[in-house]
């Protein structure tokens, strides 16, 4: 073998898409000690995702000076990458819900530094700018983001202001003709592997507001304020978002990307493989190792296996797939791409006992796969 | 690939070698349709040892009426293989522990009738008897099965009597002139995998008494009466079989086998091996596929991974072993020849959550690995 791809998601509470990487490269390369092995650790669009993109194309990591959740100073950062044409920046890095740990508030919380964040990639050159949705203590709709790039929100006296969670409910009129000249020019992705919609029972307040801190009654506060933007979106905007999937993403962040940033929602594994050149990558490539926590056969929509064994399939090149369990109707992965998949569970125990030994028991079956490879096949 | 042999022990109590066997081989044919897919599900010396020799290489089971473990009338079997050459015997088929379910009582039970099978396959021509050792409801050092082959056991008014675990101790001599004439030409084997001498803290009425239905105090008498067995060995044949591991298998039986019948202790692997040609049947082999509950670096000895990897090693053809568990220290089983290990555990879950899925579990291993092969090696 001369060209290995490695491009797992991660093992959610176990490993990271990163970690994985390395632990397969250095279990292959001790079988094809000169095989070119390519990591693409997969984002998902939280924590650590432009981590993973400067990691699996290289770039540029930048420091701002941001505003934090509850309108904190702060520094943040995004990465530059494809020679600084694109930007990647997860919402995480200055409205995740770790910076608040002890004082959650959805009602106060914004997305203000992530349209900083923004702003400044836009004012450093970026034409595209890529939004990880994930790991938010935020429920603004990304008012506060668009407040932050020039968008006004007006209240019935016609004062602006920036809404948050709990001051949605007082917005009268949205303004973005200043915002627009801004980034109107610029390619906007929101990455995002949900799809619940902006409000409602299975809305952004009622499932993730919870976790976010919210009270019942505040998730009911939130909820009505989601309504009532959405209502002002479509009358100001002429865009309905009402029922659109994935507009409810991290707080209505999705919603929020698409209407002020006119953002395309994109699942995390295909921006993944678009911003990597992953086609280019993996043309003459003689293996791609992907995987993530779970893969069954019905819910195949944006995971990261079977993204990239729809690629993989159309160029033809093997796809293993290590994962943390299969589920009993997998057989729809096999049609997608997928070649083979192993499971990383090396004796029967809960994950719980398991979880300990990921990394050893990850190197272990990549290891009994690269000695099936060398046994049978052309290891070269 | 043209020839695969599939060779996997049982795993305990989840499934039969002969049910991994056919699970296997559907698996692969669908891979391989026309493939020659030889099945050697491996006896290991307990119950439905006979059926594995008979359907790895063909025979014929011959119904014989001896004795039950408490002495009642019954129909045991024993196996004619090798063109009637070789019979093979399972002790559990006359003197089995579910034969005794609610009546165990391992001072009264006997294994005359594995004598009678013996004797019976003796005059019926065969020149090797295999005496499987394993699920024993008896504590009687083969004194039963001996008597039953003429040898006399005499008390010390010189009277003949069948011992039995209670009565060993009354053993005052042994003769074994006459039975000698009956089966010194014959090639006896005794397939044993354990390790535990004939009496004492790790012998065979400590360790497997219990489980037969001794109490405590019943144990010690057991006890007593191997030793007393073990002495009047000694001093009336001339054997020291105090300190000789597997002596103590199944009731002792290990230890009468050695002494009244002349049989050589071997691993059951080992026995299935020779008897099956294995050497013979492999050398042309493209894989061969073994298994069994769980290996580990440690304890090799007597295992069936191993004992197949040891031959295929010197005949150069890569061995699959697709096992239950596999321990945190496998390193030395790749030294034996084994070429890669895969477990079944589909999920991260306790065996008594997957143990239902277990056949399903290992289809889609082999599955896998299947797909592995085609996609990088050579399918044929």
């Amino acid at each position: 073998m001369k060209k290995i791809i490695l491009i797992p998601d991660s093992f959610k509470g176990t490993m990271s898409s990163h970690e994985i990487c390395e632990t397969l490269k250095s279990t292959i390369l001790t079988h094809c000690p000169k095989a070119e092995v390519i990591s693409i650790p997969v984002a998902d669009g939280g924590e650590g995702s432009v981590d993973c993109f400067l990691s699996a194309v290289g770039g540029e990591k930048i420091s701002v000076k941001v505003k934090g959740p509850l309108f904190d100073d702060m520094r943040s950062f995004y990465g530059f990458i494809d020679g600084g044409k694109t930007a990647v920046i997860e919402m995480a890095s200055c409205a995740g819900l770790p910076l608040v740990e002890g004082r959650k508030d959805p009602l106060s919380t914004t997305t203000y530094g992530v349209g900083l964040l923004i702003a400044h990639a836009k004012a450093n050159g970026a034409q595209r700018i890529i939004v990880g949705l994930g790991g938010s203590c935020t429920n603004d709709g990304a008012c506060g983001a668009a407040a932050a790039c020039g968008v006004k929100f007006l209240d019935k006296g016609d004062r602006a202001f920036v809404p948050t969670g709990g001051t949605l409910k007082n917005i009268a009129h949205i303004d973005i003709s200043e915002a627009q000249k801004n980034i109107s020019d610029i390619e906007m992705i929101a990455m995002c592997d949900i799809d619940n919609p902006m409000y409602g029972p299975t809305g952004a307040a009622y499932i993730f507001g919870p976790q976010k801190g919210a009270t019942r009654d505040m998730v009911v506060e939130l909820d009505d304020g989601l309504k009532h933007l959405s209502d002002v979106i479509r009358s100001d905007l002429g865009l309905d978002l009402s029922l659109t999937p994935g507009a409810g993403a991290a707080g209505a962040m999705g919603a929020g990307m698409m209407a002020f940033f006119g953002a395309k929602l994109q699942m995390g594994i295909e921006t993944v493989l678009d911003t990597t050149k992953f086609d280019r990558l993996a043309r003459d490539a003689d293996m791609i190792i992907t995987g993530e926590g779970k893969i069954d056969g019905q819910s195949l929509r944006g995971k990261v296996v079977i993204g990239v064994a729809r690629r993989a399939k159309r160029l033809d090149v093997p796809v293993i797939a290590i994962v943390g369990g299969a589920d009993y109707d997998v057989a729809p992965a096999y049609d997608e791409g997928v070649t083979a998949i192993f499971t990383i569970n090396r004796l029967p125990q809960e994950l719980s006992v398991l979880r300990a030994h990921s990394r050893e028991n990850l190197a272990f079956v990549a290891d009994n796969i690269m000695r099936t490879i060398k046994a049978f096949g052309v290891l070269g």
